[in-house]
């Protein structure tokens, strides 16, 4: 079977984020024939048409290479004030763009969550979800990855949880298989 | 009466911004005893609470103080993927910090939108609405000022849809009477 | 090939419901092997989980099994403040239960809105869609259905307004692929 | 001090509701010059405009009638599919009618949601406060009272949790002050 590339996008920009961690545990943990690239949003400057043309800024060049060319995302945000970061928001309004033929169109994405308090960042999924229909993604549809009190569940910079670990891989695993039927020759 | 001084904040970057020339259009036929500083969002890093020590960077530190010093906000945001540009969510988290001491603790806010689409950029609304209730802010309570095919509504840099232009002017009176009402030496 | 059977549901009860009305026109207007029942709320009660047990009431027991016979669902929405309808809320909670095996499970769904604002009803997808995503329906990722100024686009119960009525016939046929790829004997 | 009077809406119609238990105690441990008055919202029909004229339906009309007297209101909200309950939603509906006179304008609101889930109802809170803004209703600002796992705190149709019914009795408290603010005299 062909090897699955996917895209692991964390909404937090800090070192030690808990979001990054969860991305990287899983990029370890996955089956040997997925693959989970991880790019940092740290060098895209602030959404600014001005500077679409004659020349997209370089890390924007990068980051529209990276999901035009990955099979799906796996997005982990944090919540900040009841939505998703700025930080994230900012990537996709760049990914979005141009309207017609950008590349987050169509493309299959899971949504995951994490937040020190008890709702486990629960509210950034309606954003992102409101956000990611309106370009044309294909958001999975699938019970929500919402990883609350993380602050408790991260040693060493890795998901210690096993049972929320075990939740979020089975959902990688269903986007992997959402990927296959998607790109199936037959379709 | 004292001097109602609001900061002006367009979620828009790019110099011939829409929601940047409502906002000039606003701080010119505002009453004289209302100010209206407009501060662009262009120097605002992305947010990372690793810049928060030990001293934050200067534009941070200058957009901060701007809201804290300010009587009110008149925000107008355009709609990027069915919500707020993540520039603006970007802002927000940045003046949302620390939770129990923030700039955006308690200050009146009052929304606007606009879109060349049909819609306004209505779908904007909700998220700051629930991004600036989490942060203490008081929004504004009114009727959504959202203006809707703004590409037809400017010339020159500025507003020139009466109608739309008197609806928003009469929106920022009302916020100027909240400040007073809430800044009111009784209470 | 085989027929397509599509449930469609308006949010408002009103006799001369232009969301009513939108249906009506789209069930005479789809392909001859499409059928689009319309399934009135008119009957349902509140829900209330002490009515689901010994058994439900006889209209919520005939629309659960209409939504579960349905391979797919046209759902046409108002805006009422700010969200979709109590009224269509209401019946998608009886569906959604119980949790595990409801007939909103696994559902394609195409969501429309109307209204006379011009916004079309906009506000009300965003709920939607968090509602049926939770219910794990298979929303439609497809540009939004929105009829706005609608009161003008209605004589004598029927949309007439070409250029909508197009548009939402071509999301019906893109729900109707959907459904015949989701139930697709290879798959 | 005169007696502030609150009208409770429980978004639950089961016997055994943990919001109405909720609404209960709060009604029972609130100070004495305050009164807090439940209102079921069990014999509402669904809402349809065509049952406005020429005479409301006696459930609707007393249920209007109670928010208009009402000198604010505690609503206290399920979680049903990501959103607040379509009961609760269909008698705001009722109550926002009609538009420029409705029983919902200018009312004081303080919101409150409960779940056996780990998030608390949370979600439930953005649709309301979408909801209830586009009424001109006043949302009381203030952290969330949300109330996680609450099978586990109800006892004997009381609430038995005293962190979380200390946080909810202090948040009405700032309802009330809210109320003395906005009905004083002077303003």
């Amino acid at each position: 079977m062909k090897k699955v590339r996917l895209l692991g996008i964390s909404g937090s920009l800090r070192k030690a984020s808990h979001n990054s961690a969860i991305l990287r545990t899983l990029k370890e943990r996955i089956p040997q024939n997925v693959e989970l690239e991880l790019l940092p949003l740290d060098d895209l400057p602030l959404y600014n048409s001005d500077l679409e043309a004659p020349q997209l800024p370089t890390a924007v060049e990068a980051f529209k290479s990276a999901v035009s060319a990955a099979d799906g995302l796996v997005i982990c945000s944090p919540e900040y004030n009841a939505g998703t970061s700025g930080v994230l928001k900012n990537a996709l309004d760049w990914a979005s763009r141009p309207g017609n033929a950008a590349p987050l169109k169509g493309k299959p994405v899971l949504l995951m969550s994490c937040s020190p308090g008890f709702t486990g960042g629960m509210r950034a999924h309606a954003q992102l979800r409101e956000t990611l229909a309106s370009t044309l993604s294909r958001v999975l549809v699938h019970p929500p990855v919402v990883i609350a009190s993380v602050h408790d569940k991260i040693k060493d910079g890795r998901l210690v949880d096993e049972a929320n670990l075990q939740f979020a891989l089975n959902a990688v695993a269903a986007l992997v298989e959402e990927v296959r039927l998607t790109n199936a020759p037959s379709q």
